[in-house]
């Protein structure tokens, strides 16, 4: 992997990511851009006890562009977009309309390819292998940011689910704070130890195993099973087999077998809904440890892949329980989930 | 209020709430209903703490049915809906396709009026007063289950919500449990308490209506203000100035102010983003308190009133960080949601 770091007209910083050592990548931003006036703030709720991003700044952000002004395309025949260079493997940037940034945080976006029609589960596997690098090497680097306690690695897939950009890309938000997400598994994984000596993590992992209901790839360094209490009509866990807290952490065997089960992954929730249905939206979100949190090394690197759609046509939309009392209601069993995720497999 | 008790044919609960005494409710449900065979479940999430409600008979639930088999209006000229009676005031009955039954819980659907083509927005003073009514006779009526620990009335309106019936309508959840959210603010405040000698929410009612800035409407019984941290686009929490636990609380006084504030919002809800713009969809949820919560006398009952729009014709969408990390982003600033708020206020 060769990475070059630039920066585009208005500050940003800019990483390409390229599989080959001979990449040259030296294309200047050529846009007249005003510098980045960031007006984001954390505000604390009292009650809840959790901390909201207030970004004044982001609602005039690109909205579904035609795709001959997509901003994530390589810059050719004169048009100049977001990455300078006429072609790219993996380029990084900082994101112009960020939720974080400054004292508040980090946001920056993932251009997983040139190609703007792909999608992840298009990529090859060398090329999903070096975005996995680059999801670990961006967690060093924003781990060196002062502001930045948390690294979160996403890709937020489809329309249904709000994404204004076609292109494939993912984002990574290096948060001030430790989720309440976060925050809530370390607690539980406190509690189990101190109660049974155990590692929380570990202990449901092998029971997923041993069960097998829910189990819906078992390789030989991952495994992807639906949770017994899944909240999304499909939903997605998938762990080393060897416990790490964070990417940075993954051995060789583990980083060269997950392309091969992710992409089929991938491949397989397009499939969950049959022939002729538009591709599946989703959420594949990395569960990474905190960088200071006192019991980050009990914590599991693990990725959870979910989607909203809960049959053919038909969202599982957030209303009142969800959003008014955080109970996630869930119309699909997850041994059901499990069973179709494995006979949807690739041949 | 008069309040009338039947069953309908697959022995589910229907009641009826009429504004006068001389209502007769002797409708007999005519329909050839098989029995209801629920077959939901709690599970419990080993390491989020939470409890999922999977509830797996509720996919072929009604779905945007036309206006003529809409299954809230009467029942009138030969067709049989969910309400025997030709005509009524209020009406509330067992779900159908419930969430939470039986050891898991209850479910209602509460019918604000019989015009089909009404907003709660739309209704008379003396209806809204009647829904308020409704709502505290249901928070006592559930509160006797053995199966219910909180009961959480609600609204859900528009289809950008998942809103599957248009007729105006709300729900009743009787959760088996304190929820996730409850529970949060419950602790916060035991931890305000212990800390300050003070209740939580009399300060952050004071704290709001001391700063003024994010005050909607200031009444002689109630108070509304966009909450310092909101976490949605437009957001306002409606408190009784004098704390109660929960709707039975409510006294005389408050209980007759009620329906002028609330029509109020609902009302400049529909006008926050400009004339020739849809119904703003929103989320309307009354915050009580548990019933057995050690702690309980210290809740402040509380509307929390919502949208999801955040722009015209755009949505706020709950990817990422919301629904991977449980961070919310805003992109509209409290301050400005609340000013927009009063600028539409009814001349």
């Amino acid at each position: 992997m060769k990475k070059t770091a630039t920066r585009l007209a208005d500050g940003r910083e800019l990483i390409y990511y390229d599989a080959h050592g001979d990449a040259v990548r030296d294309a200047v931003d050529q846009r007249p851009l005003d510098p980045i006036t960031t007006r984001s703030g954390i505000r604390h709720d009292p009650l809840l006890g959790d901390d909201v991003a207030v970004a004044s700044h982001r609602q005039g952000r690109t909205y579904h562009p035609p795709a001959d002004e997509c901003p994530l395309c390589p810059s050719r025949d004169g048009r100049h977009t977001e990455i300078p260079a006429a072609d790219y493997d993996v380029a990084v940037f900082e994101n112009r309309f960020p939720s974080l940034a400054g004292e508040s945080g980090r946001c920056e976006v993932v251009c997983f390819t040139s190609d703007h029609d792909a999608s992840f589960a298009d990529l090859s596997l060398e090329r999903a292998g070096l975005v996995l690098d680059v999801w670990a090497d961006r967690t060093v680097a924003l781990s060196r940011l002062p502001a930045v306690e948390q690294v979160f690695c996403f890709e937020n897939r489809g329309r249904e689910i709000g994404v204004t950009l076609g292109h494939p890309h993912g984002q990574i938000y290096g948060y001030p704070f430790v989720t309440p997400r976060t925050r809530r598994m370390l607690d539980s994984v406190a509690a189990h130890h101190e109660r049974t000596g155990r590692n929380l993590f570990d202990d449901v992992v092998a029971g997923e195993l041993a069960d097998g209901e829910r189990v819906v790839i078992d390789g030989e360094h991952w495994t992807a099973f639906v949770p017994y209490a899944a909240h999304w009509p499909y939903e997605v866990h998938l762990y080393p087999k060897r416990r790490v807290a964070d990417l940075t952490e993954l051995d060789d065997a583990a980083r060269k077998e997950f392309p091969q089960v992710y992409l089929e992954l991938l491949q397989r929730f397009d499939r969950i809904f049959g022939e002729g249905e538009p591709p599946t939206p989703y959420i594949a979100a990395w569960h990474q440890a905190p960088f200071t949190a006192v019991n980050r090394r009990d914590f599991a690197l693990h990725l959870e892949l979910f989607t909203i759609r809960r049959t053919s046509g038909k969202l599982k939309f957030l209303a009142g329980s969800e959003s008014g009392m955080n109970v996630f209601i869930n119309d699909v069993p997850p041994e059901a989930a499990a069973e179709r995720l494995r006979e949807v497999a690739s041949k």
